[in-house]
Parts: C-alpha cells; sequence; structure tokens
C-alpha cells in the first residue's frame, strides 16, 4: 500500500470538530447540547441574498473570471471604497471562501519553510494552511489578562529572523474577540516596513464591533500598499458560511498578478455564490444594527454571566462573536470532553472548544475554553447554567483560575 | 516590497487563457471570434439542478460537514454504484470542484519533490496544483499517430524511480478525448502493483464515450483497492462548471482521513452547490442521451472538417469534447496568436489553445492545437472554413504537417 504524504501526516484535525464523537454520543443518550464550540450563527442571512440565489436566470452554469466576474468585483469595490480602502475591482480577486485567500496568500508570499508570525491564540485553521503550504507558523503570545492586546513589539522583534516573511493578524480576532487599536495597527505597521513583511489582515468578523469602537484595517495605513493582503469572506458578515465567497485583495500588483496564477488553475469561484454575493453589498443597513445589537446583547449575557460564576475569569471582547474564557480546571481538552461524557444538568450540557486547539505553543490555554455566542440569549443562560454547574462537580477542578 | 515566493514565480499562467487579450482586442476591432480554445460547453444545465437551487428553502446559508452532507454522498455512492464503482458513502470526499479534489489528493499522497507520472499532452492546470503542492510532473509522451494512446508500459517503467509515487491519467482525456482501453487500464494496474503506486483517475469527462464504447475505471479493477483515487466533478457531466462541486473517492481508508483533514482546514463545500448536485443525480437519461448525440454528431463535423483540409491531420478520440489536431504550421503559439491578430475570413476567425500548453516536454506539440467542440455544427462548420482560410493565408505554413 502506498504511503501518505508526510504533510499530511502532520496536517492537523480540526481541533474544533475533535469532539465531536462524544456530543454524538451524549445526543444519542437523549442530552441535550448547547453549541457554543463552532462559529456557525444561527443569525438568518439577509434575504437579499437568499432572493438573488432563487431568481437566478442562467441556463448554462458556466465558469467566471478565475478572479471572480466584473460586476461582483466592481460591486465589492463599492463596498470597501465605503470603508476607505481606496481600492479598484483589480485589487480584488475572489476566492472559494476566505480559506482559500489565506491558502493563496500563504502560497504566493512564502518559500517552503519559511516563517510567518501569528499572534496565538488563533484560528486553528491557519496551522492547516501553513501544512498544506509548506510554512511555519511562528506564534506570539497574547495574554487573557489584558484581553488579548497586540503583544509587545519587542516580542515581535525576537522571533524576526532571515526566514520570517509575514505576519498575519485576524482582526477582530478568533478566538480571543480582541479588536485590535490604531495604535496597534500602526505600530505593526512600522514593524512590516522595517524588516519588509507582508501583513496579513484575516477581517472576517469586521461587521462585529460593539461598543460604537473603531474598526482599524491595515488598509487604513500609508505607506504600506505593497505589504497589505486583505482576506475576507462573506461568512460571517452575511451569515453565509456555507455560499464559499471569500476574496483576497492587495494593491501589490505583482502579488496580485501572481495569486491570480493560482486562481486561474482552480478555474473560477462558483458563479451563483457570486450573484449572491453581489446582491448582499446592498443589505440594508438596519440588518447590520440588528445583528449587532443582538450580539452586543448576546456578548453581555456571555460575558457578565462567566465573571459571576466563581473562579472564572472572562475578558468583556470588542468585536467578533467569541470569547476565550479562563476556568478553574486541570486540562480544557478532559473538561470539555466530561462535559459531554459525564455530565448533565436536568438533561442538558455544553460543548465548548478547548483553548489549546487555538495555540500552538505547548501546554499553552489547558485552562481556557472559547465559546462562541451564537445561540440566543435564553440558551447562553441556560448554557451559563450548565457551565456553573459543571465546575461545581468536575474532578479535575482547581481552586484558583 | 517584499518578494513573491518562488513557486509563485515558478507557478505557469494558464495557457488556455493567454491569448484572451488579443481575443479581447480582435473583439473591439470587430471581428467575430469562434471560442473552440475552452472547454465551457454551450449545454444548458439539467432544469433538475437549475430548480434545485431556484427552490433552496434555508433561512441560514451554513457550512455543511468538511467531507460533505450526508444526504448528497449517499445519492453520490448510488451513481457511482449503479456504474459498478462498489463504494459507500464513506469513501466518498466532495470538494470545491475537481480543482481541489486533484490539488488534496497531491498534497495527501506526495511529499514535496516527489513525482507524479502523467501522459501528455495533458490538462495544463495539473502543473499548476502540481507547482502549489511543490512535487514534480514526470511526463510521458503519447504520439497523435496512435490516437495518443497510452505510452508503452516499458516507458513508464524508464522513468520510474525511488522518487516516484504516483500515476495519472484523464479518461476520457482532455485535451487528446483518448478513451483507455480495458486492456490498457490492466496495465497500468500491473505497473501501480508493482511499483505500489497511487492510480489518480481524473474522469470529469465520464458520461462522453462515444461509438457506444466502454468506460473503464480503475475503481473496476480488482486489488487496486488501496491504490486508486478517483477525481471527479459535475461540471462537464451536467454543464455545471460553475457550481464548483467535484469530489474525490477512494476505497483506502487512511489516504480518505488524511484527504478529510485538508478538508476540515477549508470548513466546507458549498451547501446550495451540494443540493443542486444531489438534485442532479436524478437527471434523466434522456437528458445525456441528447447530449451524447449532439457531441457526437459535433466530433464527427469537427474531424471529418479537419481531415479534409489540406495537410491537417485529427484522430477521431472515443471521448470527451476535445481533439487534438496536427497542422502544416511553423509554431502553433504563433500561428493561434496570428489568427487573432491578423487573420479574419469574412469578418470571422477562430481562437484555439496552442498544444504547447499540455505538453511539458521542452518544444513538445509545436505542430498542434486543441480544439473543443462547445459550439453548434453551423458554428463548427464556419470555424473550420476560418481555420482552412487561415492555413492557406499563414506566413508560417509549411507543407507537410
Amino acid at each position: 500500500m502506498p504511503k501518505i504524504s508526510n504533510r499530511g501526516i502532520d496536517m492537523p484535525a480540526s481541533p474544533i470538530r475533535k469532539l465531536t464523537p462524544f456530543a454524538d454520543q451524549a445526543k444519542k443518550d437523549g442530552k441535550k447540547i448547547y453549541h457554543l464550540n463552532i462559529g456557525q450563527p444561527d443569525i438568518e442571512t439577509p434575504q437579499v441574498m437568499l432572493d438573488a440565489l432563487k431568481n437566478i436566470d442562467f441556463k448554462v452554469w458556466a465558469y467566471t473570471a478565475s478572479e471572480g466576474t466584473a460586476s461582483y468585483r466592481a460591486k465589492l469595490a463599492s463596498y470597501y471604497n465605503k470603508l476607505n480602502y481606496n481600492i479598484t475591482p483589480v485589487d480584488i480577486l475572489v476566492t472559494n471562501g476566505g480559506s482559500e485567500a489565506i491558502t493563496i496568500a500563504m502560497q504566493a508570499c512564502l518559500n517552503p519553510g519559511e516563517e510567518i508570525i501569528i499572534p496565538e491564540p488563533f484560528y486553528a485553521n491557519y496551522n492547516g494552511f501553513a501544512c498544506a503550504a509548506d510554512i511555519v507558523v511562528k506564534p506570539i503570545m497574547s495574554y487573557i489578562d489584558n484581553g488579548f492586546a497586540l503583544p509587545a513589539i519587542a516580542d515581535f522583534e525576537k522571533l524576526i529572523t532571515s526566514k520570517t516573511k509575514a505576519i498575519a493578524i485576524c482582526n477582530p480576532n478568533n478566538p480571543t474577540g480582541y479588536l485590535y487599536s490604531r495604535e496597534e495597527l500602526e505600530a505593526l505597521r512600522e514593524l512590516c516596513l522595517k524588516h519588509d513583511l507582508y501583513l496579513f489582515s484575516d477581517e472576517a468578523y469586521r461587521e462585529f464591533c460593539y461598543d460604537g469602537r473603531e474598526f482599524v484595517s491595515p488598509m487604513h495605513l500609508e505607506g504600506l500598499e505593497e505589504h497589505v493582503v486583505v482576506l475576507d469572506t462573506v461568512s460571517k458578515r452575511y451569515s453565509a458560511c456555507g455560499a464559499r465567497i471569500g476574496c483576497l485583495i492587495t494593491k501589490n500588483r505583482e502579488l496580485y498578478q501572481t495569486a491570480l496564477k493560482f486562481a486561474q488553475a482552480r478555474l473560477s469561484p462558483s458563479l451563483e455564490g457570486q450573484i449572491a454575493g453581489e446582491a448582499a453589498v446592498d443589505t440594508p443597513d438596519e440588518y447590520f444594527q440588528a445583528v449587532s445589537k443582538e450580539y452586543t446583547a448576546r456578548r453581555d449575557v456571555l460575558v457578565n454571566g462567566l465573571n459571576k460564576i466563581d473562579g472564572v475569569f472572562c475578558p468583556n471582547p470588542g468585536g467578533a462573536f467569541y470569547v476565550v474564557a479562563k476556568l478553574p480546571i486541570d486540562n480544557a481538552d478532559r473538561f470539555c470532553q466530561w462535559m459531554l461524557e459525564e455530565f448533565s444538568h436536568n438533561g442538558e450540557t455544553v460543548m465548548m472548544a478547548p483553548a489549546t486547539g487555538f495555540y500552538s505553543t505547548e501546554n499553552a490555554g489547558q485552562h481556557e475554553v472559547r465559546l462562541a455566542y451564537v445561540l440566543k440569549n435564553e440558551d447562553l443562560l441556560a448554557a451559563l447554567i450548565c457551565i456553573e454547574e459543571g465546575l461545581k462537580a468536575y474532578p479535575g477542578r482547581t481552586n484558583t483560575p
């Protein structure tokens, strides 16, 4: 039997999905599970987007241009320019979800063995994309005590070697919900200019900024035009994860032309996804206002509820729809599995993502979990009771978080 | 400015699309162009598939399982088992088009620097996928004189080294239209068993077999279960190239689990594409009979017409919707560009794909072009007149093909 590849062996399984067999068993046993483990929102997709899908009128479901349709790219440019990105359609490459945008950016920018620095905890699939592209993720620690703010620039400097080619941020952050400030981005700007690095900006959660706080993109920073690669998706913005439509944006023409070659090999993004994506740009403001209000309320319920539980600490994040909380437990993987296997409260329990899967530093995140507030408030309240009761009963409970 | 990656530099631009600027200019100059250069069929997508898209009833456009929805995989298994593939849904991984299936297969099976042997001329984007995965394509020459039949097994043996990990075939073949016989596949079976190689079978054109000829898949061969990886797509079967739904099939469980990890990183294929793909399996037989009749008629028009032109030789292929023809010209790239830039006949011309883009051996295919018979017969007849007149007028005309 032929061997599988080394990168196939090294490729990480999804840490978010690895507890799924235990959840399936718990369901079979009749338990109700509150799913705070995944970032699949329950928010409805905008009607304009669903209508566009229902009203397709093509007879031949054809390829589009590899870079995306001209009309969708024009519409996207208008969306970004309302945010002062100052781009044109030729700066936009439409992709199969944000995932493909990240993969293409890594492949086009980094040689095998070259390094990308990413603040950790970070979106676990960056590891997978890096493994597939045979590049190296260098994690730089951020800390729950200051809400997972950008690590000190001096800490970045210590990690930069001749192999360092890029820095990646996710803003607002998955899994921490941290929203980077203008000052933090300016500091990254200086660093990238000084060391001639690419700056990848994963902005999947751009629309999810709370408390009136400002979203700042590296696209807003002067002098960084040749360095910035924005990675985006319609998945979260329009609750359209299953459309698999994203994009890569860069003003660096050489990089764009290179990324386009990778895109040409896979022919095109989906036609109907682009049609729906184009319609989505006309989603009324009220939709986003309602969504923002809903998520703010959910965040408040979850964060306040968590901090009221004895021994739990959860920073109040400025964006996205995740929190990372510190729990008084010996081991997050054990606790999350125990909650599914051994525990229930009135027949209910909670599925959480152990934070260990979001750190690449060994043993980091052992006392932390990621929670996605993608359920309505009454479910969050019920989930909080389960967590509180679970922590009381858990054999691996510790005294201090 | 940071450098782009070496693989980004090495990544080939699409040879099929590189003449596009000349075609655009020709159109601006008022010429009518018959597009025989691309495999975008004009055949209508089955109504059941379009209806499924129009009738979507989800409110949240959500992710699916990374391996595809359970219902689509079950339906796909029934489709393949009608073809005697003897598989179950757990052998099927749904992908973003056939492109992603090929990419995942390469990444999961081959280490960087390892080799895959592919009969040339071959589908040009294999080069792109191989470049992205940092693996090496070893071409093995097939020849127009015998219609591009499978090269001699002795020729394969000469190319096999300790780095060889897989053989890939496209059957029926793009670009040659050649349909491999059972004997040829049996010979490949022996070779793969002898040298413990994977056998990748790109079957995008499975439904396009003419003159009552039998389609044989490596899935039909005994003893090769751990070696075979089928790469498939709905693109050509249902004229749904823009749906970006394909799949990877293997009975090798370790390989499947590895491929699944790559699929998990990119989360899921599109939800609506899978819904439509599932509906497509119920496409009535009459659809395929009509399509097959249409393509057979087109092939006959094109092949007969080409062979009647002085100095032209075109084998009669058993499948797909491409032919490779040998022309009495000095250089196919120059000729195809000249047809767009310099030539017109009654205001019309033809866009063809120079076969050089389908060979990776230097200078091979210089006298050959690929033609896709994706236009209706009256357009093919008009295109044939353009080719005949073009060959008469072309300054680089040679005496013998």
